[in-house]
């Protein structure tokens, strides 16, 4: 006997574009081939176990706000952690999204030890994989908590105590197997401790050169168990760290290939980190895509004005969304990656229906960012223009410089031989290109 | 006959700590030895040809301030530049400092075409030696301007014009080689126009690969003439573009390592534009050295409330002074780099005095940290507490972790085995850190 | 012989939301009518003169790029003063536009003292008003640019040089009467100096006192020479200054409440000054609104992620085009104000159809919004949700609250005898307002 | 029998500048005459019992940390509470501070309904007042904690539920009463959720109109109850929520005065939240200080990167310190108000010892500014500057225009008849100001 967290709610509908409810789709539809493949394959969404689950509502500054169904303070918390898979399970199959993302300590809790934590996480993993089989759901990734427990407070595998490094590492160990054993399709490391609050008590370079050592331990578990799924590391500059290490994406492949991991790795790219780096989002996903690093995306976004990460569901900006899109069609999807919600409900939006409408805006709004740039890519207006910008590259000087024929005797001797190029100097027509973009967003 | 465009100021004097007189160093005694060497060999000041001789006051705002006495609108562009170079040396010598640096085209006009300008330039370089000869003035480094003239509006190594690639790489060869008969000891690239103002008509891949392709020219011309002296690149995340390629320390290094340009380049690291990025300037150093990449300083400071580029001279903190000159002091210095004043006055600083008090307050701020730094590695008190901090990496588990001697498997034995590491975790003592550091500024 | 200066360019057509055709307006229709009124009343576009017509292209790191063809060097200053103004009303009307906005130096130069300035002004003033007789244009607002020539480095209204003081007085009163005769319908502050760079030489409260002075005369003057229109300010908060004294609209409004000055001036809200601020253009638009104090909007957008004003055109969201619409029809339009671009191109757009491109998707941008806003004050879902979540004030305890009949004595009674709120709290039901409000944006 | 929870820790004493101690201050000695009176009455210096006694050092990322040893998991809310309090004394007593601060939910547990939660309140206080008469310590000020409970989730005088109104007013009326009690000396009101998340569900103006109904009920009972301390408002822009109204002091003030209550209320300046309003903490100070409005500091410091809300103890800055305290000597002090630690220890800061540290840390930044302000005042070097600078409106013209005697008109012949200005305007020697102001910082 199935327990029944969401009784009101069925399974959400495809309703189009004009429909007036806010529990059904406008854009979103799974199976619609848009761009030569179905929407989900393109989407591959996934709902993020923490927020949507263990998300109470609490703030710096205030305390929890949820009173969910599933919750129920007189039971263990082994029976709760059953209760809250199973709601999981529940309002994936109604949402119709097909991946879901955990923590290992959200979903399980610590026991008196590690031995014992071990196995509460193992217990756990048994009900979701029947439930997975029911529904045919697997993880898009899995992942451990390394920055909650206070043991993690200077940092996990950058904390000064080699006995943190150890546990971390048996840590992400445990977590590995256990997206392994679910099927699960990538794992993702994000160092929510792995920074400094002060430099006056931090040595840089040996936080910097463990964090290298773990990743590659990391890398070579991975190997050795036979996991196939991508290993991702996802960017944030600050918070709740001053500096967090992987602070973009720049610099986080910078750091991958200085320590010789960039094969190993890919990027995470979370919109809200984006914008917390003072990049857009659109430029850490091109960035990463032309690095051929772009794995997945941690699709949410922020509030412009605000220095601090909010982690807000709908991409409300059509725009933003299509050029979101964009990218990830251009380099054909993002699979085995996805696009995960790592999205909470405002704090004040409590009812359990808003957890539905977060999804649904949320899913929508990329939808829609999906069926304009498939638009925009088709037409090819917007990137021949760009590649007639740079034409000059492609014969004369241009090619030698490219081919490396030249250097710069050679092209001082150009130079002199030539025309000033301000003779000839197009304009950007960046205004027009906006009037462009405009005409492919509905 | 040497004009004389300072007549009422002699050259400046150490008057220790207790003199009141804004007309003297009350820190900065050039030839005292602090931490074992004479202040001048730590501090290698130098002022920046650009804002002192050729900075007028205007502003996206308002329009020029400034009515120099070197300045006379009758004079035709050579005779002024003369009078510019004649100043600057004289502005030198009173001050006290061996350095200077320079844009090719701020210290010698434009011609009708590119051959008549190098030949402006060569004329003016002509009279610079002369005078570097009499006085023992060198340049700390020389640099082309590649970002005022409208031809670089697209960019200049990343310009969508392989003509515009072609120029600015005969003009970087003529600066450098300009750069080396002036024995200059150091070659600076700052990117102004290497960057985009919209993804919208702007392939990323395309113009990072063409930086690369001009850097990699630079490095092998500077081979090619036997310039010994070390190039630089300057980063700054924006402005005047929305994002700069060269956004930060950990971004550019990126970047060299990348396309093996690394070994070819250092950084100069300006502090206005750390925090422009995000960073502490102290930051920005740590990173640099401890990739063994800090070769210079664009010494100057921001407003920390501001988000564009202020470029003001005097760090007024002292203990932010103190830290920047611990970093150069723990990699024993910045030579063959230096100190560069990359600084202006305010605009409504008018008076000829103000170019003095300007860079004697920056000089005696950091004069002052340089002391407070001395006492502070010289006392060791706060580096040990650092060094017991990792002790923990210095034997057992944390020793073959550090040299790799264990992996996943060993370390969750480990972890099984022991204590968790909650049990015996210090505190950070963040706070004692701050009253320790603040024992040592005065 | 009036002098053709967009020669291939006619007058731009409405071609509805599928044209593909950049030189043409898909969404802005000027006699349509929408939610009862023609889109040219509720938009009542204006091209600022400025931008469009002085601005070269340069930026604090690069000199001017554009060679406009009505610009001649050749020429005396005032013929290119007429020629300007011939542009302009060519401009105008081929865009379709029926405002213009100018700052008195723009439009003439400077002459010998002010009063052959005066003079300047007065002949180009009146070549301007035989073209408005001949086109039907008038000024939406004039306004005197009290920040660009060095006199006013610290500040207008607000130097510590009383003659400064006097020369501004000077020039508003001048710019006045200049509007007024040409039929302007508002006159604008913007205090670009006004404000301070360091507080080390600034006395905060004289400076303070002497803006309140300097607006209070000349509400005073507006009096007395019979002008009709609206004094508008404009806040920003800082930029050229480290601190304006105009900051947002709240600091704004509190300082003309605190001067007695409320009554006198209404704002002129700029989008970009807004986000500056760290409010929402919407934001700035609502909390004047509220005030009664919403005059004119300076329509422009800025980069997120970059911390100075970039002046865009094109409100490229279309949710924000929306927003910022439904907040001037809910106060049934700006007039006498309307919509000034207060924008520029990138430097780097230097073609002639750039000025056209940039105005039609700014202007298309807003057109959209209207449509989109009137769909959604029309159908009056948006609004009924929110006055349905405050209509406890409507009656019972909440009524008494609102008419002042109890205090804290009689409320703490009521508390004390019903159950803890927290018991029938609803949810904010934040995510389903974001899917809603998408539904209306097209 | 007294518990200790501080049993190695004896009363901290002075040991000067030369100490090498961080348990002793070195600028801080209680009764020493600085500027005519005792540091103690210049400093006033508070502890804030929610941070010290109550932060558990868990973060948005992260549970606790501390092991307080006066915490007892075993043992009822009522025994936990009063231990808190006898802690919070013995802490002051050693450390020397004869002020503390509270708000009313930290210092005593929430019952099963008002009612209760008022009981236990005072039972709570009674213990407070015996401990008060021991040591002669008493309440900076007291408040109302409105933001942690999720009744307060929509706001509390803002909350769109008028039943949330006038919970809020009972607490309020009751913390005031307490307050009262026990001679607290001011009493403040942070609205940490009086703001919004999003415009899309909230109503602008009614929640504003409610929020200085609420003030005015305050200010109105205080009269009541003979409550002689000053009432203050605490401005913060954002955090938790996007917008808050209380947004800076210039925007605060402008609201007391539209509603008629600034007589009624002074403001409570936190430099953390200056500086996230883009203000520097000077700024806020002077400001409110011009505006006879500045009634309270409390005193930390933020990051100056990060665009939250760090609330760290030291300002490490001692010119900042220095500017500070010379707003507070130039008012002649900040009584009936003081300094209160609004600071935090760093998350992994969790010994016991850590507690002393941050507040000396705190106390001696700000003694050592004090010092240094003492003689920057008692020089007048700085103060006669800036008076001379402004000196043109003390005679001629400038006195006119002060006394109101000119208008525009008089003013345009003014300027006619005189030379333009710019002829004879002086440098802002804003460089030298800097250069004098760092004689003064020691």
């Amino acid at each position: 006997c199935q327990l029944e967290f969401f009784p009101g709610i069925g399974e959400i509908q495809y309703e189009g574009p004009t429909s007036r409810n806010p529990m059904a789709f406008r854009y979103y539809n799974a199976s619609e081939v848009v761009h030569g493949k179905p929407m989900k394959e393109w989407l591959r969404f996934s709902v993020a176990f923490w927020h949507t689950f263990r998300g109470d509502g609490s703030d710096p500054f205030g305390s929890a706000t949820k009173a969910w169904p599933w919750e129920d303070a007189s039971l263990d918390p082994m029976e709760m952690a059953f209760r809250r898979i199973r709601a999981n399970f529940e309002f994936l199959r109604k949402l119709g999204v097909e991946y879901w993302c955990f923590h290992d300590r959200d979903i399980a809790p610590e026991g008196r030890d590690l031995a014992e934590t071990n196995e509460n996480l193992d217990k756990v993993v048994d009900l979701a994989l029947d439930l997975q089989k029911q529904t045919g759901v697997r993880p898009l990734w899995g992942t451990a908590q390394l920055f909650k427990h206070p043991r993690y407070m200077h940092g996990a595998a950058t904390s000064p105590q080699a006995g943190v490094f150890a546990y971390a590492a048996a840590q992400v160990k445990k977590a590995m197997e256990v997206t392994l054993r679910l099927g699960g399709l990538n794992y993702v490391f994000w160092g929510g401790r792995e920074g400094y609050h002060t430099l006056r008590n931090t040595h840089l370079k040996t936080e910097l050169d463990n964090l290298a050592r773990f990743l590659r331990m990391a890398a070579d578990y991975k190997r050795k168990i036979g996991f196939k799924g991508t290993l991702l590391i996802e960017p944030k500059p600050q918070e709740p760290t001053k500096h967090q290490y992987d602070w973009d994406a720049a610099t986080t492949i910078g750091f991958l290939r200085e320590h010789g991991l960039k094969n190993d790795f890919k990027l995470n790219i979370e919109c809200n980190h984006a914008t917390l780096s003072q990049h857009s989002c659109e430029h850490e996903l091109q960035f990463s895509s032309s690095q051929g690093m772009l794995g997945n995306i941690d699709i949410n976004t922020g509030d412009p004005q605000t220095g601090w990460d909010t982690d807000q569901f709908q991409i409300s900006d059509p725009v933003e969304a299509t050029l979101l899109m964009a990218v990830v069609l251009r380099q054909g999807g993002l699979a085995p990656g996805g696009f995960n919600f790592d999205a909470k409900l405002r704090r004040e939006s409590t009812a359990v229906e808003d957890l539905f409408y977060a999804h649904i805006g949320g899913m929508d709004a990329l939808a829609r960012g999906l069926r304009n740039a498939a638009r925009l890519l088709e037409q090819g207006e917007v990137d021949s223009v760009i590649q007639a910008r740079y034409s000059s590259f492609d014969e004369g000087i241009g090619k030698d410089i490219v081919n490396g024929k030249v250097g710069f005797k050679e092209l001082e001797k150009y130079a002199l031989s030539h025309p000033d190029p301000i003779e000839d100097l197009p304009s950007a027509h960046a205004e027009k290109a906006e009037i462009v973009l405009s005409m492919y967003v509905q």
